[in-house]
Formats: structure tokens, sequence, C-alpha cells
């Protein structure tokens, strides 16, 4: 396992611990290698809807450079971001994204909207899904069949 | 003009004033009448990509309201909405959306992604394009010709 997957997993384990659909991301500089920001789904905590991991962690690594665009800077995200959080990596101008388990109910970078491939998309990162596939759905899994 | 499609403007010629690319939003109670939350386009000033007005008046409904969900509510938006705040407005409730220009470069609802149309969606709001699309769009033309 990739160390920045594993870095977004355990952000994704704190989510689930506090009650949040268990999805973490980081954002690292592709130069140093350094993580910029890390972070989890706050959806429930934020009283936000858009507070997912990806948007979370764009806003901190925005916050942490003093830019709106994050140049040089690749994606760790423990699933499939949804359509939202696709085009907000786009305008970011992630360059490499990297995710974790595929998201055929809300997913919109393979599934759905597929927003990197519609001529509305004016940045799209290079995609590389399946990054430690397993272990990313089973924590989703376990979450929602405890909330069954 | 409607007059929550006129406070929505009125936010967007104040973001055009501070140089933010004018787009506004407001989120309207559906059943009191009341307008929960104003915003406009903050992308620059907050270093934040994702602070398109949508996403911002979401946030400070939300906030208003104690709730992730913004069930009988109404957005009223300047622009037709991009994929990102396509997805917002659903992941929101959001019962009726009323937009005023439609834009085909990056809009995410009746162009590129047409994000409702999309299995993916699980919540599609009623959509009521080109209100004061005019006005809405002369505001943009307008701003776009004084950066060139």
């Amino acid at each position: 396992m990739t160390d920045y997957m594993l870095q977004a997993l355990t952000k994704a384990k704190d989510a689930a611990r506090q009650g949040e659909v268990p999805v973490g991301a980081v954002i690292v500089d592709r130069v140093s290698g350094e993580v910029i920001a890390a972070a989890a789904n706050r959806c429930e905590q934020d009283h936000d809807p858009s507070a997912h991991a990806e948007i979370v962690v764009i806003r901190a690594a925005c916050k942490a450079k003093g830019d709106v665009r994050l140049f040089d800077c690749d994606m760790y995200v423990t699933l499939e971001p949804c359509a939202m959080c696709a085009a907000a990596i786009s305008f970011a101008r992630i360059k490499n994204l990297y995710f974790g388990a595929y998201d055929p109910k809300g997913g919109g970078v393979e599934h759905g909207a597929q927003f990197y491939n519609q001529s509305t998309c004016h940045h799209a990162p290079d995609v590389y899904g399946g990054i430690n596939e397993q272990e990313c759905g089973d924590l989703l899994r376990e979450f929602f069949q405890k909330l069954r």
C-alpha cells in the first residue's frame, strides 16, 4: 500500500468513529513529496453537504498554499470522487488523482457524469483507480452494514 | 424580474466589484417565502476553488438551519450551475432550481455532465432555466470584457 493512501485510509477510519461516511483524502506536493493536507468527510458534523473529503482537503491545501490553484499537486482518496468532487479537483488543477474503491452508485469519474470526459471540463487529472481497492471498499461496506 | 433573482443579481454585482466572477445565489424557504441565505462567488478572496455562489449559499443556509439537508427550499442563481454545484444542490435536496444565463462552456445541468439525468443522481430538483437570462448574462459578459 502506498504511504499516501494509507494516510487517507487512516483519516477515513477516524471519520467512521465520528459517524461520518468513511472517506479520506490527502493532497501531496509532487516536488517535495510533502503531504500538504489530509482530511475526511465532515458532512454531518459541519452540517455541510459539500464537505466531502476531497472538498475539505482541497480547501485546506489551498489555505496552506494561499492560492486558489494547486499546481504540481496530487490527490489520494479512498473512494472514486462524485461529480461534485471530480469538478472541484479539476478546478483546483490537481495533476494526478489516485482513488481506492470504485463507486458505481455515486461516482462521477468512471461512472455517471464521467466529468473528465465532458467538453465542459477544462482540466482533467491523470486518473488511477482501484488503488488498495479492497481495504478502501471494506471500510465503507462495514460502516453501512453497522447502520442497518 | 422575480424579487429573488433580483437579490441574486445584486449579490453578483457586489462580487464583480471585488474582482470575483459575478455569480450570485439565494436560498428561499418555500413555506415562509423567507430568504435563508444569499451569497456570491468567493473563490479568489477565500482561496477556495469550491467557493462558487451555489456552494457558499448552501453552506450558509445549512448553517442557519443546523441541518445537512435543505428540505422545502428553492435556489435562485444567476448562472447555470456547473457539475460541482449541480451535485451539491442535489445533495442538499433543493426542491426547485431557478437559474439565469445558460452556460454552454461550463454548465452541468443542461450541458456537459447533465448531472440530473445521470443514474448516479439520487435527487433531482425541478429546473427552470433562462430566468432574467439577458441581465444575468450581460453582467458576466461585461465582467470578462473588462478583463481583456
